[in-house]
């Protein structure tokens, strides 16, 4: 697998997005300095779902931006995307990397130590841990990791960690401190006045918490 | 391909079965006498659907009765079912074909002549065809095919073709006479008092309206 920079990934994801086109969405958060992309939609048809993911391909590969299907890997495989974030409601990952090979990206979202420890032995190539701080893209979301949380995965995980959950300029210092590689983020994008200035002011902060990280 | 015995192919659709398990559901219609079963399952989770789709081809593939996934590529190819049936809003059917191969079919949901030309010329194992009558299980179904529109997809199209909406025992001959190889059902088996009773019915109807067709 190639290297990445897992620092700031944004999530394009089409409820957060509101009225907000996608694509648009996705060039400002990578003009503004996300290192990753994640698609998500899941109310979309799958043709619509698999006609962004080729047009955010298109972009992105120009970039050197990997992008990451949530969940559907057949729309992963058919758009040529660099892998597929899975969700514990979606498919088992010993199933994905059957369907997806070794050269492409599997991730994994965990809210628990056990979970993200399952993960790695499993064969994930990233989690998303959290939700480490309250967040208004996903309700009912259960208990928070917290930081604390995000230190007890880090301490036994050895993979890249993506910090997810209420995650902002002013705060994802905390959590790059607490060790994640990097964090993902919804609304802290998708919903700001400014888009891409948004995403430039996560990544400066991150810039300012990570020593020589994996990203640097 | 293997030979299919296109005449009565459960629909097995998470909401058409109401409160009712799907697996007991498939179950009662393969021994009423459906000879296809199609799995759909458009609110479950991937992981949902996943587990439905390997515990349906173990019971399945004992009674040689091929099943089709309804949209999902990935569930089709993880629980290694025998095709996928894709309607106008899914993956285009090269992408499809491109990623299952030629031993798995592929049906395409057709609702005018143009759609179901397009569907053959592009490589479609099989067409539905409809709706021809009224229907409960979809609503906004727009415009009828009717039986003209089926007669008139038969005159010009060589791959089976399964009739879809509103039919019944009482009505099947009808299709079968205008030139359909089966029909596919919803509510007619799934919402049946007896359920094994209906596909038995409805296979019975059939027969007595097929000569020595593709199925026989």
């Amino acid at each position: 697998m190639r290297r990445i920079d897992w620092r700031l990934c944004f999530i394009a994801d089409s409820e957060a997005a509101g009225g907000r086109e996608i694509l648009p969405l996705i060039v400002d958060a990578v003009e503004g300095g996300a290192t990753l992309v994640q698609l998500r939609g899941k109310k979309w048809t799958s043709r619509k779902f698999l006609e962004l993911g080729v047009q955010a391909v298109r972009f992105l590969r120009a970039e050197k931006i990997p992008l990451i299907i949530n969940d559907r890997l057949d729309i992963a495989l058919a758009c040529e995307a660099d892998g597929v974030h899975l969700g514990q409601d979606d498919l088992p990952i010993h199933y994905a990397r059957k369907l997806l090979g070794k050269n492409r990206m599997i991730g994994i979202s965990t809210s628990t130590l056990e979970e993200a420890e399952e993960a790695e032995k499993a064969g994930a190539d990233y989690v998303g841990a959290g939700p480490v701080f309250g967040t208004l893209s996903k309700r009912d979301i259960g208990p928070l990791l917290g930081l604390e949380g995000l230190r007890a995965i880090r301490e036994k995980v050895k993979i890249p960690i993506l910090a997810i959950g209420g995650l902002t300029a002013g705060n994802v210092g905390e959590v790059i401190s607490a060790g994640a590689d990097g964090v993902a983020v919804i609304s802290a994008i998708a919903a700001a006045a400014n888009p891409k200035k948004a995403a430039a002011e996560i990544i400066e902060s991150i810039k300012k918490h990570t020593g020589r990280g994996r990203g640097d």
